[in-house]
């Protein structure tokens, strides 16, 4: 088979930039490499391998001659030109929301369930939650040893997270704080410097967000456990880059602290760093431009039998998003 | 009876400055007010109001003619000190955790167990670690309604709770990066700023911190809950002032979000601030030198039934150490 050719939707964002950079750190196999983007965005010139590439403009007749397509330019860019790319004959690897939870897409993390790639009757394959991976690909393992059952998780939510002007915001509020100078916040509902928020993506009616709903929801598609119990508190904290995740995870077996650590041996992708005699943990400036999660502080839970309490952090830039796609891409 | 003679012991740490700031502003009825710290500390200055009290070294012979002492200078000086006190007459209100596990000293949140202050064969009342305080202010009414059970929480804890330390370490950080200076963490074991820390306290044998500890074994106390199943997570937050907690509760009986709201009315030191709809939850910020601690996003949890999530929020110098110390000599 011939090298695919690629394309990139939403190519100058901060996911899109991963995506380039994953594609190129990975040497992934490609024959051609198109670089599509918003009007305002079109013209401008990435590097790719040492060569310069000008972006394009998205269109409907963008997908001719590409055999994957990469989407990360928002819900709204994916649902009206996903579609046609798939008609095109391009498998769509789609990095927003909007067809996460369609039965006729799969919903993949390539080290949990890859094989769910190759039943994609509508071309089109979706990259899960960012926060959702990150704990995914710490509680996997687990399933595998004792039988997950449920997930309490609060997270510690990077900036980045929303993108460049999430970066953007507080770096202008860190600015203004320093100088002592008046500041409005923009993206967030609160100042986020020196400042924790308890709201991440929009609120529905059950008193969750949005992305709280989707570890519990992307969770039991990913795992394929429709039974799957999660609550989840999603907070944004002043963190430039990685999300952390404080997990109470119940099993069906007895767990083992030992076994648990034992769990992750030859998994790719995910590293215990847990030694609490060393002062060992994973922190976010840990992971950050990092393609691994990294576990740690993995202990029983004090409340209920057969449930561990554990922390884990990983780049939601990579591993939550653009490396996830591209791996996504290689397994095709 | 003649107001109190009232001495400060650690008169010029964090918390000490706040418990003269405390006693100021509620006009706390006090016939003398004397200032202890160490020979390093003492000879300095410090205004109450509108009068210079001149700060003495600590002896064992300073409180003869004390009727409370307000002891907040770590636990090594509350176990040397203490008894002197106490041996010599005066009440002594500790806020380290030297005596808080000991069964002849009471552990007290006046607005949850007030009238254990009146048992104290010891002569000390132990003011409780601060990430406890603010969790069982928002669990107390929650308990009234519908019986507690157990707790599952991660901490968002703030640099003051480290002490003045915590604070010039992470300004000196944020510094050192805006400058692209090097630097060395100093009393966190890894860097704080644009970072979060999952470790607060020393680590015990069971994985678990001590700080986390205190959580399930003060709380057993205070709520007189033997029984009481608590797991914690404990970890530090680039945030200058407040801590915020994240709350699985369960209870013994059917929970609904409305009765748990209703649950706070007319309770002293607790306040509701949630509204999904208008995008209003408590943050740090919002507690930062306030006597009150704030709960929102109270939300029905989806793993267990009789279950509540939810977000609390309170000032750990004030209500979490300073406050409640005042609020214990007051009840006396």
């Amino acid at each position: 088979m011939n090298h695919p050719h690629v394309a990139i939707v939403g190519a100058t964002g901060a996911v899109g930039v991963e995506m380039l950079l994953c594609l190129e750190q990975r040497n992934f196999p490609l024959s051609k490499l198109k670089l599509l983007a918003s009007a305002r965005s079109a013209g401008k010139k990435m590097t790719f391998r040492g060569e310069e590439i000008t972006v394009e403009e998205l269109t409907h007749d963008s997908f001719g001659d590409v055999d994957i397509a990469l989407f990360s330019a928002g819900g709204g860019i994916s649902l009206e030109y996903g579609p046609s790319a798939a008609a095109a004959g391009a498998v769509v690897i789609d990095n927003s929301s909007a067809f996460r939870m369609d039965a006729d897409v799969p919903l993949v993390v390539p080290e949990i369930n890859p094989e769910a790639a190759k039943n994609r009757p509508r071309g089109i394959i979706a990259n899960p939650n960012c926060t959702t991976i990150i704990s995914l690909m710490a509680l996997a393992p687990l399933h595998a040893a004792f039988g997950l059952r449920s997930i309490i998780a609060s997270t510690y939510q990077a900036v980045s997270g929303s993108g460049a002007q999430g970066i953007v915001e507080l770096e202008e509020q860190m600015k203004a704080i320093a100088s002592d100078q008046p500041f409005t916040p923009k993206i967030y509902p609160r100042q986020i410097a020196f400042n924790v928020i308890p709201q991440v993506d929009a609120f529905t009616d059950n008193g969750y967000t949005k992305e709280e709903l989707k570890m519990l929801n992307e969770g039991r598609k990913i795992m394929d456990l429709p039974e799957l119990r999660v609550s989840c508190t999603c907070v944004r904290v002043p963190v430039y880059r990685s999300h952390s995740v404080s997990i109470t995870a119940q099993f069906e077996r007895p767990v083992d602290v030992a076994a648990a650590r034992a769990a992750y041996e030859g998994r790719p992708g995910v590293n215990v760093v847990d030694d609490p005699s060393a002062k060992l943990f994973p922190v976010p400036l840990d992971t950050t431009g990092k393609d691994d999660c990294l576990v740690g502080r993995i202990r029983k839970n004090l409340v209920f039998d057969n449930a561990l309490d554990l922390w884990v952090v990983g780049d939601q830039v990579r591993k939550g998003a653009a490396l996830n796609a591209v791996q996504i891409a290689e397994i095709l």
